[in-house]
């Protein structure tokens, strides 16, 4: 339920637009140009299996989980506060938090869609009222500046936030607009895009924040409204960015990629999410003001960067300290920070490029970089999350009190809250709108992107064309689509086939094999198809040993198993008593066999000799090698969901 | 000159004593019993050589560099301020900036001596006469608490630093008692102790210091004065801490040892120079209260962290985050912290150990850790400084401006100064009281701990006997004992055999070669010497291929050279233009020679492909391996003083 909130508080004026009147139009990109066009909100639909069993647990726990947090440790009170101006010195949490709750209201956005109505649509009509509440007359909305008693407006761009909230509001408004509802959030957000077109427009201060965010908001916003002007200041912050605007901070300017100016950078660095939130921003510029360059020189840094600065996850940021990305191959497993927030910004460049492009490899990086780095972080209960994720972790934690917050950085056991808490309502807004990364439309037909059990509709010359999409994916390698509306013009039909399928997968329409010719990674389709026509691909999902550069030093020796799109991790909890991860080797002579998710493999103890110092002359071969153990892999992103373990994704090999 | 301050300062009332005036008595460490008893700071005296240099360098240039940095950023100033007066929030530097000071007060007691006398005595008095001004009438001195518009004093336990400054300040006070001068600066110690024996002593608060330090200084400071309320209050501190007295911080109450009590644990842990602080003092508490469970309890930690967490350098912490250990094995090479001061307190404790117990292994601890991690701090020209010591730099780093503070985590170039800027002062009173670590009496002779050219006197049966010690040792392996005064009794001269000489030294007397029977790591030789007699001891110093522990993922598959008790390192600069140290591995089948101060290895180019995705199915073995690279190592400890570079210590090794 919307309240006229103008009787309790006079200085909100503006007018609640009518709910449901808009047509839904794209997800969360909608660029005005590119290689494939993302489809309407409305028009992908999960109808079971992995992916909705997912988005029911954000939707059913995830989000009110949130929600109770936000609730509990004060941060959505600091709006009600700000509201009534009770607010001062005393606002509850670390300066950005009032992004946790647009980042929730984001989420309920998508998760509401165009219907508009339920429990969830009251709570978030609530929510949006509250925030709205706390907005200036001159537009102006944060908890933590310009209050009485509170550090000035933008006196703190390094290390505030301001705009970084900001954007974040803007992007729950776009989910809003984007469902069909330009009612009081989006009125909420243009107002504070206004002001800030004014404050760090042509006219305004020469400033930028300190943390992307509000480039790729603005862009966005300014799409979903049709303002140019949202537009060109995202590109003017993006511009701006690598001058030295930003005061020296303890790790470097490059932290927040004030180093360099954006199309000048070789390779993705600094803080990770900075770095990704910033490169999402740029190629939406880039789009939006015909910038090939631009796009080509973020495409670049994000490609090498990939190629030199990730996990096998998909996972980024190799340091603890700044949460930054290392030096090219410094990888380390043990404590890698691979912050959820980062892989989830990851995929947001993807998404970008891969409309942008056409190019499978983009899907690739988000199929990987969705079920092993972003899913990894809830928990399957959906009530605790990783903020960061190791790849190996050598002692079984202390699971986190359930009803406290963490700091951000325990990485053994997932935890309900933390003092900085920005991987939960990440992964709950990532949820919510996760269907619309699986499909894209151009004018005669559909691309495939990720598997699932999902329907896609769009029109090919004003007709419909609708595919069901099923399959067991990704534990299973069976993708089967079926034509279910069919236009009477020639369509085409382009199914990604992920990178490690190349050279196993194969491909029939109703039940004719076809010839696997692999288009920039896409087998192609095209012609009549009516309803009930089948397409059929199968994937290998045989486990793979996989290898790692060898500049990667920090897993020199070691192997990781992959099974279709999982990496898989070996975690105590299936090892037999008395022998721990860090005392075996797997043994690559022996087969490795398909479980319902992951691998069996053979494994072979090695005697760890303690010495009083850890380096000798001695061989490294310690002798007692025991018996051979066969133990289950699990996929990466399930570890930890049954007690205290430990847990390594690489796997030293066996001497032969 | 000392100068009457009580007229300009009236609150300063207490009598400056006559200089020089006590006999020298040991050196940082004067345990009450023990094995092994430390030679007065007189009695052992650096002739030529390596210490001699680095004691040199450290007199003519590291001591002033520090002062000018000090005076410079105003922590000096700090003081002035407090005296007079006009100090207030807006006090120089972090909050614990008054302990740089002490550590340079220690450093140039030890190096002022007994004499008293010249420039650095001169700068001595007038830097003790400022610190005196600033102490308040109680006794109290810390110029970020307690001021106007300060702090209240102890108000920050956890982060505040108070306490560990004092405990700078009664060691300063220590190494002047030592060096035979109870005047100015001992007074003030004594009136500060006394006020922290009444506050946080049976009837005061109980509390510890965030940062431990104050446990190791009023232990010594009892000793130095005969004050046993002193060593009470140590004892009290060691006991209260590992109660979570200390509020939680985001690193958790492990950071500060306050997790569990110190006689507990079974491993060091949290961070690191907070430990090793910690343990010394809880050494020394244990020996002065005649507390072997504590003594052994400290002793199987601190070995524990030596087989499981500690560089091959001896340098310790594996996190740039916490500053921390890590879990037992986890040593990432990238980025390897190993703080400089972490070193220097191992250095600390393997000093109270080998005095307690005698044996050569804590010996060996010291030499590894101070030739390989202590020393590879300072710069060539001692203006310049190592924080964290990096194991592996794969980017050649921006030399750090010569006249700007530095932030501490760089670690690709040594930088001049620091904005916590602990390491560089910690190697000046290191360096300055460093030969005081080369030998030890016992009733009838001499222990001899280190190499190199230095005399060293005790006396037995009220006789002098005196050794002169010559070696160009760590480059060569030839050392010679010449006794220059004997007593008329039989005398014991034990000489450390190194672990990794254990099977290779010889060993002669008057020419005579002698069988080589190591007793727990020491060559023993008992009789009747005379001036002139000569002992020789040969040490072999052919490079060793030496290997990590299998749980040292980091490393797998790679070797580090060692020379004699030098760790080598492969340095850039030392490889033919177009080839990285990122790019080759070591062939173990080709002969390795020495050089004057390293060693000559053969090298094969690996070809490192660039992948799109740096994870595959294809095997780790890149084809195209090039011609093999003669190379030379050179000291790791040595590396980075010829501009920007590259570096690892441990090379993978190349396929058979």
């Amino acid at each position: 339920m919307t309240k006229d909130l103008s009787v309790t508080h006079p200085s909100v004026l503006y007018a609640v637009s009518p709910a449901a009147s808009a047509p839904t139009r794209g997800g969360p990109v909608e660029p005005s140009s590119g290689t494939l066009t993302p489809l309407a909100s409305g028009a992908i639909r999960v109808t079971g299996g992995f992916w909705h069993d997912l988005q029911r647990l954000n939707a059913s726990t995830i989000i009110g989980h949130c929600l109770a947090w936000v609730d509990r440790v004060g941060w959505l009170g600091n709006f009600d506060r700000a509201a009534d101006g009770s607010l001062g010195a005393d606002h509850a949490g670390i300066e950005f938090v009032d992004s946790e709750v647009y980042k929730l209201l984001e989420a309920m956005a998508w998760e509401i869609g165009a219907a508009d109505e339920g429990e969830l649509a009251d709570t978030y009509h609530d929510l949006v009222d509250r925030v709205a509440a706390a907005q200036d007359d001159d537009g102006y909305l944060h908890t933590s500046f310009g209050g009485p008693g509170q550090r000035a407006r933008f006196s703190d761009l390094e290390w505030g936030h301001e705009l970084y909230c900001f954007g974040h509001l803007l992007q729950a408004a776009v989910a809003r607009l984007r469902s069909g509802h330009d009612d009081r959030l989006p009125a909420v957000a243009r107002r504070l895009a206004d002001l800030l077109v004014l404050e760090f427009g042509a006219a305004g201060r020469v400033a930028v924040c300190g943390h992307p965010e509000i480039e790729v908001a603005l862009a966005e916003f300014g799409r979903a409204t049709d303002t140019r002007a949202y537009i060109d200041l995202a590109a003017t912050f993006v511009e701006r960015r690598g001058h030295g605007l930003l005061a020296p901070v303890e790790y470097g300017q490059e932290y927040f990629q004030d180093d360099q100016p954006v199309r000048s950078s070789a390779v993705l660095h600094g803080h990770a999410v900075r770095a990704m939130y910033l490169a999402a921003g740029a190629v939406d510029v880039g789009v939006e003001c015909l910038d090939e360059g631009l796009v080509k020189a973020v495409e670049s840094q994000y490609v090498a960067a990939l190629a030199r600065r990730t996990y096998v996850t998909g996972g980024v940021g190799s340091h603890h300290r700044d949460e930054a990305f290392g030096d090219d191959f410094e990888l380390p497993h043990d404590r890698a920070y691979a912050e959820t927030c980062a892989a989830i910004g990851s995929v947001m460049v993807s998404w970008r490029l891969l409309l942008h492009s056409g190019e499978a490899r983009f899907g690739d990086v988000i199929e990987r970089t969705l079920l092993n780095a972003v899913l990894a972080s809830p928990r399957d209960d959906g009530k605790a999350f990783f903020y960061s994720n190791t790849l190996h972790q050598r002692t079984p934690g202390l699971p986190p009190a359930e009803d406290a917050t963490s700091p951000r950085a325990q990485s053994s056991m997932r935890a309900p809250w933390f003092d900085v808490s920005c991987c939960p309502t990440n992964v709950a807004r990532t949820l919510a709108s996760v269907h619309l990364y699986f499909a894209t439309r151009t004018d005669n037909g559909f691309q495939i992107h990720q598997f699932g059990d999902f329907t896609a509709t769009t029109d090919v010359g004003g007709e419909e064309l609708t595919v069901a999409v099923a399959s067991a994916y990704p534990f299973e390698g069976e993708v089967t689509l079926t034509i279910t509306a069919a236009p009477s013009s020639p369509v085409e039909i382009a199914v990604r086939v992920p990178g490690w399928a190349a050279a196993g997968a194969t491909w029939s329409v109703d039940g004719d094999g076809l010839a696997v010719a692999l288009d920039d990674g896409y087998l192609r389709f095209t012609g009549i198809v009516s309803a009930g026509t089948q397409l059929h691909l199968s994937l290998p999902l045989a486990p793979r040993v996989v290898r790692p550069h060898p500049q990667i030093d920090d897993v020199r020796g070691q192997v990781v198993i992959e099974r279709g799109p999982l990496v898989l991790a070996l975690e105590s909890i299936d090892l037999p008593d008395g022998i721990d991860t860090e005392s075996v080797e797997i043994d690559l002579a022996s087969p490795i066999e398909s479980t319902p998710t992951g691998a069996r493999v053979t494994l072979r103890r090695r005697m760890n000799r303690e010495r009083p110092w850890p380096y000798d002359s001695a061989s490294n071969a310690d002798p007692g090698v025991g018996p051979t153990i066969v133990a289950d892999l699990i996929p990466y992103a399930r570890w930890a969901n049954r007690g205290p373990s430990t847990m390594r994704v690489f796997l030293p090999m066996a001497p032969p």
